[in-house]
């Protein structure tokens, strides 16, 4: 059966952590990267597209052939305008991929969260759940607060995304 | 990097529910089957030994390779006579394979009171958590239950478990 880890994130923008998170899911027949298109809380992000083109440059630099980006979750945010809960994602995948085996992989601090999610017994009830742990200790944060300041940012992202963000005012 | 999946259970008895969540795992390299030693709560179990010797039966049932039984909890409980912790086994196993990648495999329920384990913070820090559904609704309880009332245990159960379980008055 197909294994697929699913991994949301805002990833405004891609950093080394995400990749240290990615990197630790070799076992998966597919990786799938979910930018969130709106988030929960209401916190500002970068456009959806631009996002999804970052994560695109950043795909190609990790050089794994399980990974690829999905966005799902702009097709179901078009059907609801509402913010999209990671159950209705996972329904969502499942019916797309109904072999497949979906885990649903998230940060350390989400584990400790977990029961806030959006029907969190019935994700647990259906899918896998697991939370990796942080390997390299980079967030986005970083690299925007960097980018804000005038700093570099080149040891925390990879190459092609570097390049996206020194070329243009993103952040 | 190795990886090996780490399910802690009672295992009393081996059951077709822990089978449903070891099948879940064959993307693992090995999957270590770790038989608890004392319960946290105190709860009574069978032997030890006794419940060692039905996992290596439902290992030979599983027909898996990548399954063995490990019985470090035992050497930890007799250097310290406590109820040995999730902590305490990833630090031991994780000194005892240190090049590889571990993760602690846990069922749904322990997904939602994960933050009362020993030491949780610092284990979503260092290793991978994951909650895997019940897939099969089989328990050990019910195992013990349907022993008590001399009910047939041949669907609840492997082979193997089962012949050894209904030759001997473990329940």
């Amino acid at each position: 059966m197909t294994k697929i880890a699913v991994f949301g994130s805002a990833f405004n923008p891609p950093s080394l952590g995400h990749r240290s998170v990615i990197e630790s899911l070799g076992h998966f027949d597919r990786v799938l990267l979910l930018p969130s298109i709106a988030h929960a809380w209401g916190k500002e992000m970068l456009d959806y597209s631009l996002r999804v083109e970052l994560i695109d440059a950043f795909i190609k630099d990790l050089a794994l052939n399980n990974v690829e980006c999905c966005t799902i979750e702009e097709e179901l945010f078009h059907l609801t305008q509402q913010p999209v809960t990671t159950y209705a994602v996972l329904c969502a995948l499942q019916e797309k991929y109904p072999q497949a085996e979906l885990t649903f992989v998230m940060g350390p601090d989400n584990l400790f969260n977990f029961r806030k999610f959006y029907k969190a017994e019935e994700i647990a009830k259906y899918w896998t759940v697991m939370a990796c742990p942080e390997k390299v200790s980079i967030r986005s944060t970083d690299i925007r607060l960097a980018l804000q300041k005038k700093e570099s940012i080149e040891n925390l992202t990879t190459a092609k995304v570097y390049a996206i963000l020194t070329n243009n005012n993103y952040y």
